[in-house]
């Protein structure tokens, strides 16, 4: 089976063409393939399909097996990847995923791909959509998130996923290993949560680390950089637009007038491989 | 550039063939290659090179950049590896690495290869050679190791490479991540060391976990199991032929009437993948 390897900012990817490779059981050939000693290694499997509705399906499986809504850096290897294996002509793309339909556009420099710009859709707000507990119509702004010892305060946004975003003034000070998975199955997320640890720089900038679910702590997170500009926005402590300094390198976010987030980043082939099944 | 990338016990390994691709720089390749996130993702980078003395050279760089004596783990993957890819009919072969001539041969089962035995060399003792501060000719049982806070009894022996055996009641109880460094880097071995914490199970069975120099925690060391033999012998602690368990699995290792440690195991190809250079 052919695969590609990609990332975006070190957030990694194995990328399989479900159109020419049979592939069967993706949860399982996900917790094989991503493991980074016995498998391919990588945060996540991306395997493409058809679709009726767009112009490629995009079904992305963590490590553990479970499968993730959405994905923001994988969204942009996989812009990036059709276009570079000749599966479409497209700069712009459809992509279907279980958050609704994604539209990546590749963004050229003497017509070399230097990076792909991905509408994330409306950040929701409401804590039905999220989902977190309580009155489904209300907001979750910096709501308290009580650990058994630990108390810390959120604002919790979807991105088509689940994030939760803390702002804290060292963001290196924080034990996310400890404390990620914690806020990740705290009850007050009934569909578990990605969690983000931020520090505001200034107003056009910001730090964050990231815990995700399923993955655990990765070097980036394009769903959860545009959750954390909703987030500073909400309680005013950014701008609109931003630059997130993630430990694998920058994302450019945008919340526009149409309501949408848009995040700019790169995307980058590293090797592509065959992989006996 | 073509690659292969194998593990044995999960001490994983790109491995390339250096009589048909041309590299450069081993070692700044090594450390791009090995990053899990922005390269291919292994414990070391192993170079096949021509020998006058052997039927190859092996070269092994961590994923620091560093170059290894020697890695009983690569040595059977490379046996495998030349074997499978056709470039020798032998099912033993000599390969030439900076710790002396070492013989991996393969196994079979029904004409499929189940596991490799290398031919370790003979451990050695003496402080001069491993090396360990103090009277060369000297051995290194059981002497203390003295770290800022903390005072351990190690076992010093070299495999071509240096090893410290420290013996553990619990060895899932030690903070590997936080001790192996400094142990590695303890004034007592010039050219640092490897570490082992081992617990005696039985006196054919101990567990053993390792700090390789230069790579960190690694899954199995093959050089680690085959000392920490020696070193379970000399203080009397298992007979001469034990299973050492390993996070990535088991190997079987035997001290020879000839001196000479052997140790068998796996070695599996993973994928293979082209790597653009």
């Amino acid at each position: 089976m052919q695969f590609s390897k990609m990332h975006g900012q070190g957030n990694d990817f194995v990328i399989i063409d479900g159109l020419k490779e049979k592939v069967n059981n993706f949860s399982q050939l996900a917790q094989q393939i991503c493991d980074r000693h016995f498998g391919i290694g990588a945060d996540g499997l991306v395997i493409l399909l058809p679709s009726q509705q767009a112009d490629f399906t995009m079904r992305i499986f963590n490590s553990d097996g479970s499968e993730a809504e959405m994905c923001g850096n994988a969204s942009r290897c996989v812009a990036r990847y059709v276009y570079e294996h000749g599966l479409t002509p497209k700069n712009k793309i459809s992509l279907e995923t279980l958050a609704g339909i994604i539209k990546p556009e590749l963004l050229f420099e003497n017509d070399r791909v230097t990076s792909v710009r991905v509408d994330m859709g409306e950040p929701r707000l409401n804590r039905g959509e999220i989902p977190v507990t309580g009155d489904k119509n209300e907001k979750a702004i910096n709501i308290p998130v009580q650990l058994e010892n630990q108390l810390f305060y959120g604002t919790c946004i979807s991105m088509g996923n689940p994030h939760c975003i803390i702002f804290v003034d060292n963001v290196d000070a924080v034990d996310l290993t400890a404390i990620g998975p914690k806020i990740e199955t705290a009850p007050l997320f009934p569909r578990k949560t990605n969690v983000e640890f931020v520090q505001v720089l200034n107003r056009h900038e910001v730090r964050m680390r990231v815990w995700e679910r399923g993955a655990g702590i990765t070097l980036a997170c394009g769903t959860g950089a545009s959750a954390t500009l909703a987030a500073a926005v909400l309680t005013t402590k950014t701008e609109r637009r931003i630059t997130v300094h993630l430990d694998g390198g920058d994302l450019a976010v945008e919340w526009g007038n149409d309501n949408h987030i848009y995040m700019s980043g790169p995307a980058q082939e590293v090797f592509r491989g065959e992989y006996p099944v």
